[in-house]
């Protein structure tokens, strides 16, 4: 199955009208025409709604919600609103909540706080689920199944330490296999009965929290368990909707770089893949590239959905900036860019009450069109409708490839030593954003993907190497490509054990060096890095982590210049078959990421066309028809002017752009250029 | 009833004989002599001395101490003693102890550690106290009952959960209002019984803590609930009390801005109000002026009793720094500047063991008189023994309100969005502190206090609206008073609902605005706004969170002076009836909030008379026959000289002052001038 | 007993083979063989090896690894293994577990996670010792059992609890005396019943953490027993080697200044003492001189093992830095220059998995001797095995002593008041710091210690004053020596109560000064401190805590620069006898703890003959033949030169050393010097 039947990228937002009389829906429905508001997300958290008693199911409310949706020609993202259980649930089987890390049981409250492997939760969610796919099935208003929302935590309890053993049973078969992979020999911590598995936990093998923790090996299966046991979880309703409903695509909102959540495990599993955008901060556009392209990534360069955004403001962090004007409507442009199928907010209106009662909405308390954020997003409204389907479907032609991993964040950051300052994704961030900002398009796929397609793979910290992805990468070099990584990769196995042999393991072929040992500072420290370009050289600053490298046939790049290891390698590059491997020994800053990374894609004539312009961000889809658009996002927040590197119509504006000839960008400008040569 | 029926400001503080033996207590009266200390505080935490098991009461002890006041002449506040319950009450009913946030059952240990809603710390307690007046209520010295000792904290435990039901249902009357008022709707969380109901806190709706949860409705009236039920701890002792002692006043020691406990819900049913002075630091007098106008508003401006300060440091704080020279006598008359009829420190001999063995006391370890802290004392001493009884039940004659609310308090800091930084307290203190510095008399009274006598009405960040307030507020400007509010005013119902209406909801006509949006910045953003004066426009700085106004009749009077609301309103002015209407939209600095708070002073000609003399405090209190009071508290370090803006008589040194004529303050200097003209 | 009879510097470490094929050992020992190691510790965690069952020992596999060192002719220090405990046993006895400071049982899982009040713990952990030391102790390679693993931690189960309660009886005899020890008349604490008296911890009398308590008394007293139970835990294991192994000394690794474990009342049940070196950071060598001083301080000056060390870098910190080329060097001969008759690393082979995989060790995982780090552990085996047995048994001549005191570093850190800020450790290392940059060899001495032999005595923050120790220090003033002590010593007893007397108590009469009130400050303000020396006079820079001292007598060495008391004595100088007591009453900088320490060793003559070279640490071990070894060790980056102030023959070089002629250090030389004269 693929992507939800629709004529143009969907428009509109999670929507909850039982939270309101019925006067009310009917001016919602007013002012979603005024912003061509085409699609509705209902009825996320409808749980104690839909089955206010164990024995009671009332879908009636729904149904009139449903009923006027499909009156008013709307598509609907049906939930199947089992985000959070209802509190006779918690009340009569109290297993069904969570037993949080530090081993306390938690009672009815909050959302997303249902016990993975509580029996009565898996049984009577995928009833529900069940019962909703059957009722509404028929409706052909149904564009997309929503299951769940944001699955993500963890719980502790002993239902899920029994499970957490089946989990190890059917992965290792015997105990041996386990002590083996566990390395209990260390610490006395040898098992001599499955039952002897605790949850590992504040309680076990855990001090200061869930990274530190006595044995890498129980806790990184912990967080591969987890996930799977919330990827049953998705399953379990998933199968009870196909039963009814096997032709409508089904989807559950991930969250971008989510650590808990192995998404490349769970990608196969759904019909196409959506998302929540809530970016960190409101100055770092390559984050949010990053996270479009990773999501895009989890189905092998499907489109996806962008599931939730907020139109002005979020509510749930310490501080909640307004986006500025223009800035909504860029970044839903970004989405698109980037793979996007659909632009979602969370929510249409406002709540008055709870948590989200400041979190921003379409439209707010006041209930007011004549607001700076309901008119942006009418204009985005009719942008969108302006465009029509010219985009669904099309392809990212990246020839670029950055290899994102969560057993390697998982096992880099549950690592005592060498430094708790390292962070998978503040490195992988560093490395796209380089890609990025050399205006290449790029994939972000699996240690598992087809790696052939591409003329440059960039794996940043990849701590872990499985399976034959050393040889694979190889093959990239052999055929005359370029492989790019860093320190801290090759270190271990699959079970996390460090390989017996010189760092980088299994890469050091490729990479032509060996590493004896490494050096980490506290963050204040700088080591300058020398960097020999062809042209004039650079230097630029490293922190965090050095290792020292002996070439083992490795041509220097860059080099240290400070400190006892003052001269020695600290970038290098080794030609490999037709092709090379790059090795950065050090925590580059951002100017040293984007000087390695600049001089692998010029090897390669991948710099993108409008590389030089600052805050240009570029980006191309290929629908199926071989239309190519070129995405223009003008992040700056003054005018900007350059030269067309191509022709063609701009779908937006309707104006023509001439090769050779000026585009002036306003701030925060969108063009999206069809390209004609 | 009313004030403790004293011929001077009362003198002393808390006294523990029972730890000494009876040797010392001679020495003690010897020093208390020498010192003029007139009243002792006693028994404060007696319970396990004076019932010592289950079925044993003793009051042998207690006995001999309250003889030896006694004979010695001194005024008693003696206490019902149940402030921490004795460890064999723990043993035998674990129930008592509280359970905290995190949901752990505490063992004994502590004070302040009894479950409220304990049904046998309830029946103890009371029994108690019914005890100790039956006892000691014959003995003409004792002049106030102090019922158990600043009650604060809070429990989770079943009991707690079960009375809290009992409140809502009290509150509520059905599951449909409660539902409604907590707005279930909101993440499935519709309750269909009561029983459903738990306590809020780390194990429900709570993350990060007491501050962040899911649900601000059921966090909310848990905040009431428990402000509530431990009234009625109170109120157990206080009608126990009353059965053997029905003319002598009730007290207990409040804390000023203690945010725990809504002193407005109290103060009815104490006598007199007292409280404890301990503030944050030893350079903010503002913090403590506050505190005073607080409690002194309590019971509408009836004189309170200083129960506790220190006469050097404290001792629980990271850092304790040593009172100055002059500071306590400073302080002290502070205090009875704005209202105190008591001056009282904890405490009068130095305990040797436990955490407040380095707390400072007016008799130290080794026992002199003659160190530097024993001398201020008896200085002080004989002060207030040269006032005699002047000032007993003067009153403050202002004309400003400022309004205190729990509700906002609560309300914002427990709101998801806009931003965590964001502090009640930190607000009210910087429209507070401008008014001090202006030397305005001011009154900081609870919303539904009768706002007729006032001419400025100040209410900062009054997040919640409830009753007749806002039309309360329009009569005070119809009538030509000024009325200022801030940002975050007015946004929702006492169900913390937002108002379906324009920011800043009910007060929108009296302020002449209308918000659509606003924005928030981490803490190092300034935004300038530009002020315009009648004079020369000045400009200041503005932080943390900027809402966008829309004038709706407002005229402007300070405008933002970057980002893309450059040029929009910051401050404005609403003419109504023969009155003003004022909104701060920003977070200005102090200067800025003085700025503002001084034109409307002006306006009313409130500005006091010595206003622009750095450091020095003013204060008015009148007495019953009409004895005009000026207390001039200078708490600059270095000397100081001003002309006499009235003149009269400093009861301190006796020496007269005539009007334009210079007055010299030394450092920390203190005059009480009965005006004469 | 004594220390184990080598013939030379032991040199090794940890070795865990069991975590390897066994053809990884023999490639072990050809490396073992290059690099000189001559002494390996077996088995510190091996208890799920050699009882893999309830019913089951098996030693087969520790039986080979003995037999395989026996072979390769190594000495064995040869653990019990009891440092953590098997999963089997946590399963069958969950009460083997410990339960935390918040009150929290924990599971399987970590180290050093065993109730030393369990029963079973106790009983299963002193078999183990009986069975190893049974099967082994025929041996003659076994130079000595290592019972445990670095003691520490503290559990608060109920079975703790009620083994406080007898160590309580133990103490006091009544309840009388244990409240009156523990001051319970303050907040209605007395107990009535020893059954009420709980384990100390966050659900009873503490707050915020460990160092926050409402009663020192019951804190104080836990730590008290906690240390001791451990201790029990030694001795359980210690009785039941002796039982077949009458000869071979025993020891456990202590951690040199580790708060939970008072070591001085540990001591005489060690044969000898060892201990593990991980310093905090690598640029403080003075931190492990008094580390070093204090570990052979226990014994009365014995000789110790230094038990552990990394060779290149630790693991569990957040940073984790290299040891730059020549600091392990020198730092293991630091280590032996203050009394190490053994050199140990941990580890000998690198783990493949857990959370030691990162730490360094001799062989890596790449099992290289070409690497730096092996080249430089195979350069210092060479080292030591020409230096042979000169060293062994060797004392140190020192004439100055400085207190260190477990009670007063608990009593000062859980004290409410006056500063948090101080911590005894940085206090005790700034003291201990002058001593050393001055080059005066120093014993590190319990309060126990006698004090006849000394001329100076150093007793910084010495909080609490037991027994005749006043007396005894008065004793070193009156024959000509001199005592120096600081703010915060002699306030209280061995109950924690303050002295009924002028502040430094008993300490008054020496130091002739008294103490009424004393100032603490956030740790940014300065009071400068003007120091009046016989030359010319200096301003150093005092903080966070500032005495007012009111001379008795004593003689002002330096004066307080700022505030109030501006000019009042920060430092004092009282002649007593024919000596003298200092008195620094201020929290002094580097800078100003030196300059007094150095007036004071100057009048003694105690000054280093080095003590002006930058850099150059120096201390003397003297052999039992007389034999004077001066270690000249420089912990400078840069070479250095000076000029010999003794001759001799530098035994690593095997060069001649002329008084008077230059001598050239290199970056972090080292040279012991056998003195000639």
């Amino acid at each position: 199955m693929n992507l939800p039947a629709t004529s143009k990228v969907s428009f509109g937002g999670d929507y909850n009208p039982a939270q309101w009389p019925e006067e009310v829906w009917k001016e919602d429905y007013r002012l979603f025409d005024a912003a061509r508001i085409d699609t509705v997300t209902l009825g996320v958290f409808d749980w104690a709604l839909t089955q206010p008693g164990p024995q009671v199911y009332d879908f009636s409310v729904l149904d009139r919600i449903v009923e006027r949706a499909t009156a008013e020609g709307r598509g609907i993202c049906l939930a199947t609103g089992t985000g959070a259980h209802p509190a006779w649930l918690a009340r009569a089987h109290p297993e069904v909540t969570r037993t949080d890390f530090e081993g306390r049981r938690h009672r009815f409250g909050q959302r997303h706080n249902s016990c993975p492997n509580s029996p009565v939760f898996r049984r009577l969610s995928a009833e529900m689920a069940r019962r909703v796919a059957r009722r509404y099935a028929g409706n052909p208003s149904i564009v997309a199944w929503h299951v769940g929302n944001e699955y993500g935590g963890a719980c502790y309890c002993d239902l899920c330490a029994a499970a957490f053993r089946d989990w190890l049973r059917a992965r290792y078969g015997t105990l041996d296999a386990l002590n083996a992979a566990w390395y209990t020999t260390f610490w006395s911590h040898t098992l001599g009965d499955w039952e002897e598995i605790e949850a590992p936990s504040a309680l076990t093998e855990h001090w200061r929290g869930p990274n530190h923790t006595a044995f890498q090996g129980i806790t990184l299966d912990y967080l591969r368990f987890m996930s799977d046991a919330m990827l049953t979880n998705f399953r379990d309703e998933l199968a009870a909707i196909r039963e009814s409903s096997p032709d409508v695509p089904v989807t559950t909102n991930f969250m971008g770089m989510y650590r808990p959540i192995d998404y490349h495990r769970w990608a196969a599993h759904l019909d196409f893949v959506s998302w929540d955008n809530y970016p960190p901060d409101d100055h770092s556009p390559w984050w949010m590239a990053l996270a479009h392209d990773l999501m895009r990534g989890l189905k092998d360069g499907q489109p996806f959905w962008l599931m939730e955004q907020t139109p002005s403001y979020t509510a749930s962090r310490d501080v909640n900036p307004l986006k500025r004007p223009g800035v909504m409507r860029l970044w839903s442009w970004q989405a698109v860019a980037h793979g996007a199928d659909a632009v979602l907010f969370f929510q249409l209106r406002a709540s008055r009450g709870a948590c989200e009662k400041y979190h921003g909405a379409v439209i707010g308390h006041a209930g007011r069109p004549d607001t700076r954020v309901f008119r942006e997003v009418a204009q985005l409204g009719a942008e969108l409708e302006r465009l029509g389907p010219t985009v669904l479907g099309a392809r990212t032609p990246a020839r670029v490839a950055l290899l994102f991993d969560w057993d390697s964040w998982w096992a880099l950051e549950i690592s005592d030593g060498p430094s708790r300052h390292l962070r998978y994704q503040q490195i992988v961030v560093a490395y796209h954003r380089a890609v990025w900002e050399a205006g290449a398009d790029v994939d972000v796929v699996p240690v598992t993907a087809d790696l052939s397609r591409y003329d440059v793979v960039v794996a940043p910290a990849l701590h872990m190497l499985k399976g034959d992805l050393p040889r694979r990468l190889e093959e990239v070099a052999e055929r005359g490509g370029s492989v790019v990584t860093t320190f801290l990769s090759g270190r271990v196995d699959e079970n996390d054990h460090a390989f017996l042999m010189d760092v980088p393991g299994p890469l050091g072929p490729l990479m032509g060096i060996r590493v004896d040992e490494w050096d980490a500072r506290e963050p204040e420290v700088v080591n300058p890095v020398h960097l020999q370009g062809s042209d004039s050289p650079v230097e630029v600053e490293s922190r965090l982590l050095f290792e020292l490298v002996i070439p083992q046939g490795a041509e220097v790049v860059g080099t240290y210049r400070a400190d006892f290891y003052a001269g020695t390698p600290a970038v290098t590059r080794n030609t490999f078959g037709a092709g090379d491997g790059w090795y950065v020994a050090a925590g580059l800053d951002q100017e040293g990421v984007s000087w390695v990374v600049r001089r692998v894609l010029d090897r390669h004539d991948l710099v993108g066309p409008y590389a030089d312009v600052p805050n240009l961000e570029t980006a191309v889809r290929v629908a199926p028809d071989g239309t190519r658009l070129l995405f223009l996002l003008h992040h700056g927040d003054e005018p900007a002017e350059t030269t067309a590197r191509s022709g063609g119509v701009d779908l937006l504006s309707g104006d023509r752009v001439t090769r050779g000839e000026p585009i002036r960008l306003g701030p925060r400008a969108v063009l999206v250029l069809r390209e004609t040569g």
